[in-house]
Formats: C-alpha cells, structure tokens, sequence
C-alpha cells in the first residue's frame, strides 16, 4: 500500500499512530498551541511561531499602518481557508480520492466603527462566507459527504462559528 | 505637531480622515477583507492576501502535515496577538504615550478528537489565554484603562470570543 500511503503527497501512517496515542491515553488529544508577538513600530508585529520565520503583520494606509503585510483580520480569513483545506485532503484522500486542486476563497465582512471607538458593540467580523472550488476524482454525492464532514470538524470553522473564552492579562 | 503625529512611529492624520469619511457617510466602515487559498499538495497550501506574498502553511509532521510553516490552529493565535498588539500601540499613541517595548503571548488549548473524527463536539479552540507585556511610558492605572479599551474594542478578539456565522459553500 505504499503509493496508496502518499495519495494527494500525505502519509497518514503518523495520524493512524495519533489515534493509536490517543485511543491509549484520551490526554494526548489535548493539545496546546502558541504565538508569541513582538511589535516592531507603528502597527508593525511579527508572530513568532515554533521555529519559523516569525510572521509579519501590518495594517493598510488607510488605517495608520505602512501596509507592509496582511492586517489581522487578514490572517483571521487566511486560517480558515487553510484549515478547511486541510479538511477538505485530509477527507478526500482518507476516501482514497486523488485531489487534483482546490481553491478556496475567503471574505469576512466587518464594520469598522466598533474598533474605532465610534459606536458600541461588535467589533469583529459580522460574517464569514467560505467558496470551495474542488477538482477531485469523485462524483458530486461524495464531494457533498466531504464537505459536510468538514464543516462539522473544521477546527478554525468551529473556533470562529462558536465563542470562544479570550482571557487578555497585562503581566507587566 | 509634526512630532506627535509620529509618536510610535505611528501617523494618526490617515485614521482621522476615515473617522470624518464615516461621519460623514457610515457605510464607510462596512468594510469586507478576503484570502485565496490554493492547495500545494500534502497539507501545504498559500493564501493570497491582496498583493502581498502568499503565507504559506502546513501541518506538523505528527498530523501528517510536513511542517513547513504554522499551522492554521496557529495562524489564528498570531493573529489574535498581532490584533491586541493593533490596540494597544492604537489606544496608547491616541493618548500621546511613547511605547519602548510590547511583547504578547497567546496560548490555546485545542482537543484533537473532534477533529480527528474520534469524539464529537467543538473542535476548535476551548479557550484562548493572552499574556502583555508593555513597557510604556505611562503608569499602570492608565495601562489599565489602556488594556480595558483594547479588549473592549479589538476585531479579531471579538471575532474569537462572539459566534461568527461561517457560510461555506461547494461552488464546484
């Protein structure tokens, strides 16, 4: 089953040695995530994550920024998009169905005057809305099985779609 | 007031202007914010944000992803970071408060098995926890006062802690 292994170039042998982990002791599946962030001037930051190259973050002219990289927001839209495109392959080829692409289109729609200070109440996105372009070697009842599993699993869909406790202390 | 208007680097005139473009016609601040994520095979995909260089992400090697870039799960904690760093730089200049230092940490606690199919439920984020740290010249009732504003008032906080109605649709 070895070209089987790397349909769509995943090796899920690590993910069935997770399930085996996690069936053994449930407190593996307990997982904890992290970004450090550092300001670099103006509205200028950057995410530093595990070893990466720390991620940049800017805001556009129009909001004081120096529109050197995506605003937070942005990033916020990005995040589900790749979450739900990890969804979408981790599925497909769990099914043993060659992806052959999938693009994903992301818009969030967000009033402005809350973050301003110019009105009370929400300052987030108001909505998200999510268009999934997928070229796969399947019929259209299996793609639609896909995607209502996906939905259903989506860790950055369900962080958005419920609320989620944020506790923000000042340390120092 | 040429030196204040650069206090933190930062050159409020642009966020005045757009204060006095929404006053004057409030649709102004409906703004909308997009991402395209394309699939790069494996886990990898891009997501292109306007016209910057698209932010690669992929999975860790123990969820079959082969670890290239952070993850989304990740990707959301940065932005949420990037997001208070916006606030807090905002509501101090606003208040002609030189800023040195600004260092945040977001940590989340994420169970996998809703995710991996294992268990059924929320597979997001159960709780986001957010450390600050700020060295500003000011003292700490005005940090305080600072730091209640900015969780008052910041978009991808609010995005988090709100339930966001996420559409996603199969458009081929």
């Amino acid at each position: 089953m070895a070209t089987a292994a790397r349909l769509n170039d995943l090796d899920f042998s690590t993910v069935a040695s997770l399930v085996d982990a996690i069936n053994d002791d449930p407190q593996t599946a307990a997982t904890v995530w992290q970004a450090d962030v550092r300001w670099r001037g103006g509205f200028r930051s950057e995410a530093a994550i595990r070893g990466f190259e720390p991620v940049p973050s800017d805001e556009p002219e129009g909001l004081a920024g120096s529109n050197t990289a995506p605003n937070p927001v942005e990033q916020v839209a990005a995040a589900l998009g790749n979450c739900l495109a990890v969804g979408y392959v981790a599925q497909l080829t769990a099914r043993g169905i060659t992806v052959n692409d999938l693009e994903i289109g992301v818009t969030g729609e967000l009033d402005l005057r809350p973050f301003l200070g110019l009105a009370p109440g929400h300052a987030g996105y108001s909505r998200l809305d999510v268009s999934v372009r997928i070229d796969a070697d399947t019929d259209a009842d299996t793609l639609q099985q896909v995607h209502e599993q996906v939905v259903a699993t989506s860790p950055v869909g369900h962080t958005l779609a419920n609320p989620v406790p944020v506790e923000v202390r000042l340390v120092a």
